[in-house]
């Protein structure tokens, strides 16, 4: 529970105090117990007592507890009411159905209803590549999940994954202005998954795959490629892979190496696991540098699992089969690529790993190991959170691949079009700007949208992925 | 194909028109084609030519094809572009996504997505009911279609039909403020829609069911209803059914009839007929009283049929069984409703009903016979159109009966909500307006969601159906 309890928020306490306490003595209180007072609104004032709301910023639930008791135990107050602003935020969902044309009168009735929209459904009846102009298709996402590995909560079910998926749909809206729909589905079966996938796809010009636990994702998202013509993207997979290339290709050039010759570790082969070891290869990446490790040690071919996607890796990686744990097979990595759990790495591990050691650990939301903990001993530092440098945010990738795709009317989302994204990311920042603290852009630097989505379409092109050429682009 | 041009709509000609013309002449020609000319634009203008954008009403395609033509043919004008309104206005669909709340900074995105959504998906988890509270789903529904019966058009498919699915959201959120998203379905298999439809469920609060083939949308509204936990309503049967029921309760005031003693013939008997001969059993009219006619004939319990629903409305009705065309069974009926196609009824048949017949003409676009041919025999006429008196349209139901069902977090819409429905819309005509040319209010009444809204929400608490007593009704 303690990644549901993480970040820090800012709760509403409604408090009544009476006449012969002072504020101040309130205020001591809540600053005694580590919260940090954002405003106060007076909100009635009798000869009594006073009214007021307290706005006051907390670290994490225990936090939250904590003040709340501290001033419910105080005799001098009566507190009326704690609301939690992040809660408030979500009353009703986060999104809502916009009309783009208005429907007034009987003459607009007539148009974008019947009759008048029996001559549109016709037109498309006969040339169903018609959905594209005359339907929302050409703009419009599925996120879909089945709510099995919904950010670092695990299976939590459809209806708990709609908060994330909600979210998601607000940052395609928000960064690249594609509409899009959340869709939490109440089956964990994969053929099952896959069939109403492919049903509801007509409406959707690009399905964003969300939070489906390994290693169902994979079959899922492969099956979809091959058997739907829009491109279907799995962002956990994808997403991740993208950004932390782009960060990875920044990191190079401040070490002076290249792809061809990095030896890498990765610690957590899931979903994000498997998605960066494949685009690192597509990056030019040798197979035999590279050693991933999970719980039980160092995947080799030596040994077989359970897990078919472990078998894939033993074959197609460490053919030397080092064996171990994570520490034993660290020695002369140049690279850490860690998508597992907190504290697996170790400062002795940093102190055995090559020359100017780049490590990427990316657990959410307690790293691999603390960026304190390993900057001594660490040339490049990258993390998934905000609150340290070189944040790995796929909010990054997704928002611009896909602009980048509908607008070309891309068939799929393939490997040279994520390349291009993480060159786009990567080339964002300058070679005056670039530096050890800053190989990422931020996700709300206003350029990168933009900057993928050209890399993308150019890449669809090239690779015959495009069914249209945008007009910014001929 | 005659249902696909119906309706007038207007083109927007661009046209360059040689300096020797005056616009008079082309005005002309535009007229004797019987185009009705709304708007003209001077768009540019040199010492050869006028470039002009005239806008023009037809009436449909095959006029449309004579006036461009005749344009095209004219030695003095060359037809630079020829716009569709109704094409246009469809461009890029008619619907997009918004966002409630803003996402601009570090701050906002942590609460609307990673870190703080987390401790929402958990509250969520840990009681699901709060998915109404803290999610899109107490004020979403679905528009779901297979494609397979698209207004009049018939089996064209998810991509055709999406533009009907894209406008039946717009009604949703112009009258009654519930957001609503468009699925079409690329499948055609009963199993295969109820499991699609129950696996996507947790985002909404209700499904509205929308050109679905009979008999297969029988099957799928039943079982859904009982499997899953929000109202499903197929709205082609019982919004037609809701509305000819408020149309037939006004009809009854000026005819002074009571449900009790109609003798009714239906001529019709796919899901819209079947609907409207259930809600009016419910409404108090007596199945011995009920006739129903196919192409095949009455329908009658001494045949056996291929389509189980036939069977089913043999046994409940006629049971005098009597047998022939419309005409033999239509003598001494006090109401006709058809819901069938253009020209069965016919003026003799009008004569052979009982003393002021009530007749409710609702093939679509044309009537079962025309207002006009009707007029000297019927005492009350009803159609589906909207350019005679006493429209019968579902635009009057779903809105409110949705607004209310979601307002009071009902598990189901059952005949006693729609039956207060029918009421609600029967009422806003008081007895001082009511006549014979108006027992059915415009769907551009602003009342009308309101008030079946209300008498929905009342019925529901009555019935159990309502899992929440929204404040204005306390």
């Amino acid at each position: 529970m303690s990644n549901v309890t993480k970040g820090s928020y800012s709760i509403i306490l409604r408090m009544e105090i009476s006449q012969g306490i002072s504020f101040f003595e309130i205020a001591s209180k809540i600053n005694e117990t580590g919260g940090d007072i954002i405003a106060v609104d007076m909100i009635s004032a009798s000869k009594d007592s006073n009214v007021r709301d307290v706005t006051v910023n907390v670290f994490d639930e225990t936090h939250q507890e904590r003040l709340v008791k501290c001033i419910a135990d105080d005799p001098g107050v009566r507190l009326v009411n704690v609301s939690d602003q992040t809660f408030l935020l979500h009353l009703g969902g986060k999104i809502e159905t916009k009309l783009k044309v208005p429907v007034k009168n009987r003459d607009d009735l007539s148009r974008v209803y019947t009759p008048g929209v029996a001559r549109v459904c016709m037109a498309i009846h006969e040339d169903p590549s018609k959905a594209y102009s005359l339907t929302i298709k050409r703009n419009t996402v599925a996120v879909i999940s089945d709510g099995t590995a919904v950010l670092g909560l695990g299976n939590i079910g459809p209806y708990g994954a709609m908060p994330v998926m909600e979210g998601k749909a607000m940052l395609f809206k928000e960064m690249a202005d594609l509409d899009s729909f959340p869709i939490c589905l109440d089956t964990t079966d994969t053929e099952e998954i896959i069939r109403i996938i492919k049903a509801i796809a007509p409406a959707f010009g690009g399905i964003n795959l969300e939070d489906i636990a390994s290693p169902r994702c994979f079959e899922i998202e492969e099956r979809l490629k091959k058997e739907l013509d829009i491109p279907v993207f799995h962002d956990d997979q994808h997403g991740t892979a993208v950004v932390m290339l782009a960060g990875l290709i920044n990191a190079l050039k401040i070490v002076g190496k290249r792809m061809e010759d990095l030896r890498i570790v990765f610690s957590g082969i899931g979903a994000a696991g498997v998605a960066c070891t494949k685009i690192l290869l597509s990056a030019g990446v040798q197979s035999k540098n590279i050693v991933g490790v999970t719980r039980a040690g160092a995947i080799n071919r030596n040994e077989t699992y359970e897990n078919p996607i472990y078998n894939w890796y033993a074959e197609l990686t460490n053919p030397e089969i080092k064996t171990g744990t994570l520490s034993d097979v660290i020695h002369g990595a140049d690279v850490f690529i860690g998508l597992s759990g907190p504290g697996v790495l170790k400062v002795e591990d940093l102190k055995n790993m090559a020359k100017d050691p780049i490590v990427f650990a990316m657990a959410n939301p307690t790293p691999e190991i603390s960026p304190e903990e390993a900057a001594p001993y660490v040339k490049v530092m990258a993390t998934g959170r905000s609150d340290y440098p070189n944040q790995i945010n796929n909010v990054l990738c997704f928002p611009g691949i896909f602009r980048g795709a509908l607008d070309c009317r891309a068939t799929m989302i393939n490997e040279e079009m994520k390349i291009a994204a993480a060159n786009a990311i990567a080339s964002i920042i300058g070679e005056d700007e670039l530096n050890e603290q800053y190989i990422i852009p931020s996700v709300f630097n206003s350029k990168v949208v933009e900057s993928v989505r050209h890399h993308v379409i150019q890449a669809a092109i090239d690779t015959g992925a495009a069914r249209r050429i945008p007009r910014d682009t001929q």
